[in-house]
């Protein structure tokens, strides 16, 4: 890679960091994690996802009692305050990076017509 | 997302295009599809690795035949001048791109620890 794209990338990554969307994360994520109550809460449902999420990529089954432990966790968290903030937050981050990185793949579903 | 964001975000995109390893993988794959027999296997080399990668992705189950066909097309290709190049090219402009990916994703990872 010239040296260039790799500046460039770097500039990306300090504007990402100083964005507001990325700044917003960071204080809901410390919030969370300085609530020990909603600290232990996000990461028992972060582990379920991930869990899951492994179970899905490697094609095994997922069992009708852990769709609805998902489910209820999901709606557990959703009614708490700082979690629901911090995933919003998330979510906020996640649309600028898709974002971003639908325009730096660009060039190559220029070339391949679709995707590279 | 700040307009700031999306601007450096098309500076990127456009280093890019502006790349050796871009330039190079235009190159080769213009080549291979001005070339009707390099094109027909490429292409069919392309549609076993897709629909391989989905059942894998959608935890169906590979026969042991498809694994020896994917293999003898791979076998096959590797030998095709043409479709080596380009295969060459895409994994160096593949590599310039996991390294920007990586840049870019870098604060997301300092705050969650591992990943987001
Ligand atoms: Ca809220
Ligand atoms: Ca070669």
């Amino acid at each position: 890679m010239s040296v260039n794209l790799y500046d460039l990338a770097y500039t990306v990554e300090n504007g990402i960091r100083q964005s507001a969307e990325y700044a917003e994360l960071k204080k809901q994520y410390e919030a969370v994690m300085a609530d020990e109550s909603a600290r232990t809460m996000f990461h028992n449902f972060r582990d379920i996802q991930l869990k899951l999420q492994e179970k899905q990529m490697t094609g095994q089954e997922i069992t009708e009692e852990e769709v609805q432990q998902a489910q209820k966790t999901v709606a557990l968290v959703q009614q708490h305050e700082m979690i629901s903030n911090l995933m919003e937050a998330e979510q906020r981050m996640s649309v600028v990076l898709g974002d971003l990185n639908r325009i730096i793949t660009k060039p190559l579903e220029d070339l391949y017509g679709t995707q590279g």
